[in-house]
């Protein structure tokens, strides 16, 4: 079974979250099949390794992690494959792979434009 | 005249601003009329203060900013309030406003769950 997790950055401010939680519940409305969880890369809970192993008690053989960073700087291009390297090692039944950042997307950077235009 | 700037963090990895800059590029195609400016809260250049300048320079009379950040945390519920006051005091013939985080922006969402169920 396939399986996504929507990865950020994370924050001291729990109210950060918040868009992180509406992505999951406008996932899981769209896709109920396909079972998702967040994770974050530090100063929030769950860790990727985490929400691997969640998905994985929920049956995911498969399991697509898509980093919702709008840039690639140091944390994707340098921690993110150590983290995904190692939850790879850590649970070998499971295939894993990752997108590239959400930020990489036409559509989504049209959507900030748009946004950006109706609020002038 | 009216005038936007797209409003990020900022990061060590220049690498990093590469959506930002097809952010803008996308700007100028669709709204040649309205001046875009990138500016950043830290580790990258322009400041806000420094965009606001360079806007006021071509014209602009009303700029809105748009923080490209994903959650409402400490960056902007508390730095970016403090800047955005200092600089519309250091610029008080420009009427400064400011939108939410494009995070909170439901089609912005909407295009970051589309493009993770196209990756699966």
């Amino acid at each position: 079974m396939k399986a996504v997790i929507l990865f950020g950055h994370g924050a001291r401010d729990a109210r950060w979250r918040e868009p992180f939680d509406r992505l999951a519940d406008l996932w899981r409305a769209q896709h109920p099949g396909t079972p998702v969880q967040l994770a974050f890369l530090e100063m929030m809970t769950p860790s990727l390794e985490d929400a691997v192993s969640t998905l994985r008690a929920q049956g995911a053989t498969q399991i697509t992690v898509v980093p919702v960073f709008f840039g690639q700087g140091g944390h994707l291009r340098n921690d993110f494959p150590v983290l995904l390297e190692a939850c790879q090692a850590k649970f070998p039944q499971i295939a894993l792979s990752a997108t590239n950042a959400v930020g990489e997307d036409l559509a989504v950077l049209q959507a900030i434009v748009d946004f950006s235009a109706r609020a002038l």
